[in-house]
């Protein structure tokens, strides 16, 4: 049976992107830190068409974050916002050749057609995270489904206790402001067993098993 | 020239206390997880006059935090808040011989005589955070400062740019509510350099330079 494994870069202060994003700077202000870790990796650049970069502790780790996984869930803010859709349809942040690869399911309350940009299939699910898990463990075959965000639909994935493993990729930065992972959970009743930590440049990756 | 070192135990979600402090639960609900890594330590056992306790990743870290230390500085709520001052002394949350053992200064708007507990004695300051960090320098000598919390004093050190090391001990809980240390920070503009990670049973030990 296919996993549910959440994967996030966060904030030291607990934030997963910076104050005020926007289509220019879909992160937000300061956002754009808590990725550098993976920006300069040979893995990160190469399939993205760009030279150089290094190999570090890190590299395993992001090789295996899309490596198991065989779907992905998403928030409509992920994906790119509702944006103008109709003549001109928008087809989110994630360019003409997204780095997914794989069937992605983007929860919304937009009913819209899936739309296929290169390897990657975008299902627009409108009745709720679990039927998006089930379509997603169903495309997922033996590989996991990936959870990467944004924070409203990972915290319900959370309080909802579908989450079996989480990762977070601490970076030390403090931002201030912007979108908290770890809010809005008062009352849920849930356990963390840490896994593995491994100490990288410019970040720490904190891996864990919902209990 | 002593440095104000700033030690202190967080939740993954980013929590100090639980809610709901009390005299009887000085810690919130949920709270006292936060430190179960060193209850369980014999070096945090036999100090407290109590048998058994492990050896484990955590002691040489716990043993640095207090044998680096030639004062410390609090505040009022980490003493154990302001009390009934008056005929019936309020000596706070540390009992009759505080495991301080070293000059400690409490950041308070209350005046009050020093009040002196076995080893340690409580200093109290009235003229704010930095009175009470020149104060607690003099009286570390060529040692550190510590600074333990509570979150407000915490900040108030953090965004006037004082904390010279921070070392987090992360524990893998979500308390869901409480007192987050990260907090009313917004618009402070420093930058975090990590100098060491330690993963130890139930704690991950961060360490930081602040810049």
């Amino acid at each position: 049976m296919a996993k549910l494994a959440f994967n996030i870069s966060m904030s030291l202060d607990g934030f997963i992107a910076g104050p005020d994003p926007s289509e220019a700077d879909p992160l937000g202000k300061g956002g754009e830190q808590l990725h550098e870790w993976a920006f300069g990796l040979k893995a990160w650049r190469e399939p993205h068409g760009r030279d150089g970069g290094e190999e570090n502790e890190s590299t395993p780790v992001f090789e295996e974050l899309w490596g198991n996984a065989g779907a992905s869930v998403m928030g409509r803010n992920m994906f790119g916002g509702d944006g103008p859709w109709g003549d001109d349809p928008w087809n989110g942040w994630w360019g003409d050749d997204p780095p997914f690869e794989m069937p992605v399911f983007v929860i919304t309350h937009h009913e819209r057609e899936p739309l296929v940009l290169a390897d990657t299939t975008f299902t627009f699910v409108t009745d709720g995270i679990q039927s998006a898990l089930d379509q997603a463990k169903d495309a997922a075959g033996d590989k996991d489904v990936a959870l990467g965000g944004g924070a409203d639909v990972a915290q319900q994935y959370l309080a909802a206790g579908l989450i079996d493993t989480m990762q977070i990729h601490l970076v030390p930065v403090l931002l201030g402001r912007g979108t908290r992972l770890f809010d809005n959970l008062s009352g849920t009743d849930f356990g963390l067993e840490e896994t593995r930590v491994i100490e990288a440049p410019g970040v720490t990756h904190l891996s864990f098993r919902v209990r």
